[in-house]
Parts: structure tokens; sequence; C-alpha cells
């Protein structure tokens, strides 16, 4: 490989920036290109009937005989979550912890890519050389076990990459961000940090996940209820306060949720749980105790319509035959992820009103953020000193708050960049500057459609959603200029026709004149006829009900 | 009338509970009625084209010989905005302050029906006698000017709605919540305190409007860039707010927003807001002064996409020709409605990515709740010391908060209940229990149509809103037994087509071999070629893109 003195060390943003989930970032240096991170997206509110969201990565494909590997942060979806699709087109290895790629392999095998994905297990504090870098983990807390963040080693300098972090002095496996390590490489000189900023509005320290498991114990000493338990599957450490409380007053554990049950049983197997034995119990079992000796961990902490939580609550649960009633007490262990609010509600308002005592986070402390807060972004940076600071994974407004941290610490202005996504980052150990924009954006995954759902689709989808359609089906006899058969009128979500009789008649009425009349002028093109069809019948329509739905003409040949 | 000492006194919710929005409350003595506000609500996510909802009036429209008038508490959408509907039925005399009725009538214009209300004008501190009640209106502050609370005198006892409202001791206008007159009624003993409950989750003491000068104040003394300010139109104090810090600093107001415009008009000549001569400017006259002599009051602060502030983040705003930029400083004065998060946050980020500075509540405190916290709660029910606690306006789990906070001053829990939308309470001197449940619940509005869209267009519009639509048309010769013409496939929200011409003729194929099938057993029956044509398209296009797109089956008779 050559590498000479002039080339710029290229970070490229595919994901993550400008809008929450789906991170990846290409770090490429000559002919040598590492991802960090491939995550997946929700779709918008306005995306209609997709499932997910994934990142263009047309840059890769085009490049994928640079790509030396990715590496992985933590196990969380807006992270892990889009490999399956990369891994279609660019085969490359994917470095990880443990935990992360235990939930990984759960993933793969969902997608039935279990074999051909080359996976390597990396620890904190390892270094892995590759290419032109070299990649050492470094332990960070965050709300899933086994989070690390990256300093990159490379022919300008070194960049770390915080990935999602807190700074937990208190966390339950006594593993705590390496500050010391931050602290060290900032000594030695670090060229560029790239900072998460989901709450770099938030003044203050994010509380210690322990505080959850005070919260949970005094819960726990002052009900003999039942206590069923609603929380993130892969917060790990969460269940596993849980499981401690629950040992702490004498209850038996039973799990409900398939992400739930997969998490348990591979953070066990793995070793980052632990669950006394006979303590687990089967759903089953659950009637041979009183409510006071039981806890039910379960997911559908965002109100999921298809979790568990959700199907016990509205009584669609066919395992837990029990239903939640007055004898129980349900704790929501989370915070609703922006979007998710109603949801989440709908969930409260109906356990309460049948009688379930219901805490959740606005009443009690059982849930903490596993993001960090001023305070520790300030910290972080301050360890590291970096040369330049680039504020990432975050909407515009976030990074803008980061930037202004950074800015408190110490870094000069000119050395803060905002990232834009797909647009390049080139550094050297003197200056940093934005470079060639590459194709970015999002890819829509509709069932098994990726990337077949764009505009033109969506539009329609709105269009359909917001007023239905109306039909209009008829045969001409193009020959003589005259109506064969129909027209047919037929709608779907624009009235109910059964009352609507007379509506639908004018409609009818209106259709035929239209196109006799297009026809009449001795057009007939079947384009002027339908878009005619079209015109006069939305204005019809407009006028007697101030609604649009969509015109679907359809001219039969005969 | 006939009254007997064995009647009791009837209120029944017909709006404002489990749900925000659409507060409409009937109070019933023998042959009187009187309704307390009368408000719309906004459509849920997955009531797809629908534009309002408004309460279900069949209870008022079965007994509207009995109806005396309608009470409104305060000016807000939620409280008056279903009236003009309700008038196309029953016109009852209406009761409102000076401020309300002025909204009022702006709306009642919009519908052509400003000259059938009867509208009546009350001050706080007036009795209004009205068959078997006496209505005394009390002052509150809340987040609009004029709003008022009932004591309603009864002949089982005197029984208060507290509107929506917070304890504001150092008002701008200098009238604060009438404490004092809830105090005497709470001496003289009051049977029961319908209270609301929209902040009763929330610890503590909500904050006076006057924080918000204060923070404008420092804006304003810190920056020489042109201010444009998004607030609620309707929140005359926070807007004369604005005007004084403008004054104190020497700047012209400029003010956009269809809705901003007509109640700053409506609240200047009605003596609520006070503007000094030669202050206010035309948009037009804004390029005459520097950016540090400006402030624009615009409407927007919910992120509306037909907004004043949306059209000009994103450019589309044609009066306001100069864009937002470098020389601009952006205050949100407000907090994201639930729901609106998203939209609000897409305004701020693009603002920020423009290079303006934008200022919201989460940086600085720009906006305060207009409804009570926890200690202001119980500050009233402990003045009111009613017999009876009914916590109203909100969803459940607020009702359910506002119950704890009525045990804590001392009300018997026995003598709290939580009331059910449409079920009666029925009260006497003594006692306080569920009666009979009434028609009650949504009406969708989608344009002009009142209640025409309903599960089954819903269900409809989901469908397509999901996957599209594929309409299969073809014409049958029914004595023969054969497809005459056929089958033409069109499809809209599904894929793009033109991408997808393999698929599209697997679905012609398909549709063509399904119906030949049907119609080979011998069956030429329609509903049996239809039911077959869109089972087996179901289960070819679920197998080939796991979506489920609408089949709409046409056949025509030729």
């Amino acid at each position: 490989m050559a590498k000479t003195k002039k080339q710029k060390l290229k970070v490229i943003p595919l994901g993550g920036i400008g809008e929450v989930g789906k991170n990846l970032t290409v770090v490429e240096y000559g002919d040598d290109i590492i991802i960090i991170d491939c995550g997946l997206g929700f779709p918008d509110d306005d995306m209609l009937g997709i499932d997910l969201v994934i990142p263009d990565v047309t840059y890769l494909e085009k490049n994928c005989e640079k790509i030396r590997a990715i590496f992985l942060t933590h196990g969380h979806e807006d992270h892990i979550g889009a490999i399956p699709y990369l891994l279609r087109t660019i085969n490359v290895p994917i470095y990880a912890t443990r935990l992360t790629l235990g939930i990984l392999q759960n993933k793969l095998e969902e997608h039935h890519l279990e074999k051909i994905a080359q996976l390597n297990c990396i620890k904190a504090g390892s270094v892995t050389k590759i290419g032109a870098f070299s990649l050492e983990a470094i332990r960070v807390n965050h709300s899933i076990a086994d989070s690390v963040a990256y300093a990159i080693g490379t022919p300008v300098g070194t960049v770390i990459f915080s990935g999602d972090f807190k700074i937990d002095v208190t966390p339950i496996d006594g593993e705590m961000t390496d500050l010391t390590r931050f602290g060290e490489l900032g000594k030695k000189g670090v060229l560029a940090l790239f900072c998460e900023s989901t709450n770099a509005e938030r003044q203050g320290f994010t509380p210690s996940e322990r505080i959850v498991g005070d919260s949970l114990d005094t819960i726990f000493a002052s009900t003999n209820k039942r206590v069923t338990i609603a929380t993130f599957s892969s917060n790990v450490h969460r269940v596993q306060q849980i499981i401690n409380a629950s040992e702490k007053f004498g209850r038996k554990i039973a799990v409900t949720g398939r992400s739930m049950i997969s998490v348990i049983k591979a953070a066990t197997s793995l070793g980052y749980m632990r669950i006394p034995d006979g303590m687990l119990i089967g759903l089953e079992e659950m009637k041979r105790y009183r409510p006071d000796q039981l806890t039910l961990i379960t997911t559908g902490s965002q109100g999921e319509p298809m979790s568990a939580l959700y199907r016990m609550t509205f009584s669609e649960h066919e395992r837990v035959k029990v239903n939640l009633g007055r004898d129980d007490l349900v704790v929501i262990s989370a915070t609703p992820i922006p979007g998710n609010e109603k949801l989440v509600s709908a969930i409260i308002n109906e356990l309460l009103r049948k009688g379930v005592e219901v805490v959740y986070n606005q009443v009690a402390d059982v849930h903490v953020s596993g993001h960090a807060c001023q305070e520790e972004i300030k910290l972080l940076t301050a360890l590291v000193k970096p040369r330049f600071f680039i504020p990432t994974h975050g909407e515009y407004k976030h990074l803008t708050s980061n930037k202004a941290l950074a800015v408190q610490v110490g870094i000069p202005e000119e050395n803060i960049l905002i990232p834009e996504i797909g647009k390049t980052i080139e550094l050297d150990s003197r200056s940093v500057k934005m470079g060639q924009q590459v194709p970015s954006g999002k890819i829509l995954v509709d069932g098994y459609g990726v990337g077949d759902v764009g505009s033109v689709v969506l539009r329609d989808r709105k269009h359909l959603a917001q007023d239905g359609l109306i039909a209009v089906v008829l045969a001409i006899d193009t020959e003589g200029g005259y109506i064969l058969s129909g027209p047919d009128v037929v709608s779907r979500g624009f009235v109910y026709v059964k009352e609507s009789e007379e509506l639908m008649e004018s409609v009818r009425l209106m259709a035929r004149q239209s196109v006799e009349r297009t026809l009449d002028s001795g057009n007939c093109d079947y384009n002027s006829i339908k878009s005619n069809l079209r015109d006069d019948l939305t204005k019809l329509l407009y006028n007697k009900t101030k609604r649009k739905p969509m015109i679907l003409p359809i001219i039969m040949d005969v």
C-alpha cells in the first residue's frame, strides 16, 4: 500500500446525523476502509407502511474492495440492525465484544446469515490492527452491557469514537467507563473526538443505573402484589437488578416476550446475567405461587401493540391466563422514545382503569437514561483534549448543543465541525474540513422489499390514507366513440357507501357526462378521457364533501 | 317545574375524560340542563384523514327541550371548538366572558353562524340564574386571559367546576385566581369539586407567566439580531410580554400568521392587549429597520406545516421575503403538545442548519404551563373543602394522580369518584354514585362530513396506507363461463410499477388462472370469483413481497 504524507483521513457519516437511529460511519485512509457500526432506524410517521429504514450504502458498494472490517460499539438496533442487509452485498469480518456478538448472532439466525458471517470477538482494552488502522476498544457504560468506544490509531493521529456512553461511577457490573484510558490517550494527544450528542441538551449528570435498583427495592418492600416489570430486553443490567430485588424479597421470576426470553438466554449463557438456581419458573407455574411470591419480566415498555405487556393489558395474552387486575402492580421501567408517548400512555391508562397499580417514570425513579448529559460530555472532552471535536449521533439541535459544550471546555470554535450526512470529513494532523459529498440517505424496507418503495409510492399511500379512493371503470367503443359499458364506481376509504348512495349516484352520473363530453369532442384518446374524468370528479367531490379521494379511472379494452 | 327533595343532580361528562381535548359536561336537574364548555379534539394518529373530533351529543339532541344554556370557561379550542357543530341542531344562549366571546365570534363567522348565535357576556364575579341553577363565574389564571371557573348553586348544594386553571400570584393583568372566593365558598360548604387534572402528575407549583417576560428581557438585552417569537396566538398575556420587552429595547413589532393577526386584533380592540402607538408595523415595512430594531411575532410554535413559522423556516413564505438566517434569533415560546414533538424538532433543526440562533424550552425558560401542578391542585382543594371530589380533564393516569392529591388533603377515598365518559354522576347532599350510561364517544369530522367516516372507512384507509392497492378489472361472459376481456391490473401505493414489471405480470397471470379455475368449477357467481381472486392474489403477493395490498376485484357487466 502506497502511503504518502499528503494523504488525508476521511470520515464519512452515512447515518446517525440529523436523525436518531441508523448509525454508520466510514473511516477511510488510502486503500483501507473500516466501518464503525451499522444500524437501522424506524420509519417516521409519514413513511406509511414502511417497516425499517437503513442507510444508503452505495458508497460502500462502490468501494467494497477497500473495506477491511466492521467494528461495533454495542448491541442496540440502531448500531447493529442493518448488518443483515449489508452482509448480502458486503461480507467483511465483524469485530465486537462478546455480548454484542451474542445479540448479533440471534439476528443473523433470523435472516439465515449465521453461516456466512465472519464474527470476531474482542474485549475492552484489546487492540486490533487492520490495514492502516489500529483499533483499541475502550470500556464505556451504556444501557446495554459490554459497550465500547474506539480509539483508532491512524497515520494522521488518533481519532476517538465515543459510541453511545454515559459515566456510571457505580455500575452494576463494576466496570466503569475507562476514564483513565481516555485521559492517557488525551495526554499523548488525540487528533479528533467524535462524541455522541443524544443528551447534549440536558444539564447535569445522568444518574447511575443503580438508583433504579433502589427504587425497585422500595417498591418490593411496600407491596404484596404480583409485580410485573416491563423494560428493554437489551438492558441486561436492568434485568439483573430486577432479578436481584426479586431474590431479596423471596420472589420467583417468570419471563414473557420473545426478545426478553432470547436476550436473557444469551446473557446468562455468556455470563452477563446471573439467575439463582430454581428462581426462574415457567409462566404455567405461576398459578402455584401467591402474588407476593412472583415477579414477571416482560417486553412492551414502549407500548408496542404486538408486545407481551400490550397483550396482557388488553387481555389478548393466552399464556398469562391470569389477567392483570387488582392484585397486580406494573412497573414501566423505561421512558417512551419520541413518537411512542401515546402508545405508552394508552397502556398505563388501561391498566389503571382495570385497577392495576402502575409505577412509571413520572411517579418514581424507575428508569435512567443510557446517554451522557452535559457534565459527562464535558468531562470526557476535557480528558481526551482533542484537537478537533465532531459532535455526532443526534438531530441538528443536539449537535449544536454538543458543540456549545466543547466550546465551554476550551476547544476553539474553528476546531469544531458539525457533520452532515454523506459529507466527507477530511482530517490531517493540522486541519479538519468538509470534502466531497457521497451518496447517502434513507433506504426504506417494506416487507422483503429494500428500496423499492420510493417517493411516488409513498405519495400515493398518503393520498389513499387521507381520503381513500374511487375507481371508475368503463368500456368504450373507440371506433364508434361511445360508452359500451359502465361507468361502474367502486370506493374504498372514502365514505360508507351504504349511507352515501345519493353521492355515489352523482359520481356515476358525472363520470358518464365527463366521458361523453370528451368523446363528443372527437377525442377518443384514453389519456384525455382519464384526465378529464379525474378533474371533473375531483371538483365534484371537493365541492360536495371538501375531500379529495384518489380517482382511479380504468378503461377496459373489450 | 316540579322539583321534589328526592331528585338528584346529574353530571354527565361527554368529553374531557380519558383523553385530551373536547371538553363538554352536562349538568342536569329535573327539567333543566346546562352545558359547561363545548370543545373539539384533534385526531389520533390512527384516524387517517380526519380533521377534527367532536363529542357525541345524541343525549343532548334527545333532551334538547331541557337545555337552558351553554357556559364557557375560556376561549381554547378544546373548550369552545365544537360550538359551531352543536349550534346547527341545538341553538341555546351562550354565556362567556368578553375575550372568550370575542374569540368565539371569529369562529362563528368562519362558519357563517354569527347571526343565529345568542351570545351573552358575563364577568368574573357575576351570578347568572338559569332554571334550577345559579352560576357564579370565578376568576382563574390560565394560558389565555379572561378564564373563569364556575360555582353552580343547585338544589342539592354547590358544585364547582375548576375549568383549566393555575395559580399565578404575579399575573400579567393583575388578576389572580380568586382564591378568596373559593375559600369563602369552601367555608359555606361545597358539595363537589370537579377539578382539572392536566398537570396532576407534576410536582410543585407551575411557574408564573412573568418568568417568561424575564427570559425575554435577557434575550433582548444580549442580542442585536432580529428576534422572531412563535407562540400560541390565544396566549394574550404572552404576546403582551413580547410587546413589553420589545418596547423596552426599542424594537418595532410585526405580526404574521392568520390566527395571530386575528387574536391580536380582537384582544387589542377589547382592551386585553395594549400596543403603544406607532409600534406595530406591516411586514413590508420591516426592510426599513435594522435587525436589532425588529421583533416578529408569529404562529407555528407547534411546528404546524401550514403555519407562518414553518413557511419561513422552509422558505415558502412569500411576504417575509427576507429568509431567516444568520441575523436572526428565533424563540419557540411553547412546549410541543404530545404528538407534535417531531414537527417542532424538525423546525428547530432546520433553523439551526441555516445558522439561525434558536432559543427553545430545553435551553431557556421561554414557556410556562397554563395548568396547575400538584401543589396548586391541593391548595384549591384544601380551600374549597368539597364533600366529593371528581377529577376531570385528563387521561385516566392524570385522573388517578389527581385522586391521590385529593386523598392527601383529606378527602376520604370513598368520596372521590373517577368519572367515565358518558356515565352519569348522580349527586345529592349525602352521596355520589355512578348512574346510567348515555350515548357518548367521538364523532369524526372529515371535510364537510360529520360522522360519516366510521370504522369501516378508517379500516380501509389504514389498509390502503399500509400497502396500497391493486385493482383487477375483467369482463366475463357468464353464459359461456369465460373471460371476455382482461384481467387488467392497476396498482397504487404498492410498488413502483415501472421497476416491478415481472411482479405485475405474475399478478395478471395469477388473476387469470384464479378466475378461470372458479369458472371451470361451474361457479359464475361474482362473489365467489371476487373472493377467490382476493385470496389467491393476497397469498401470491405475501409470498413474493411480504406485503398485503388491498385487492379490489371489479367485474364488468358487458
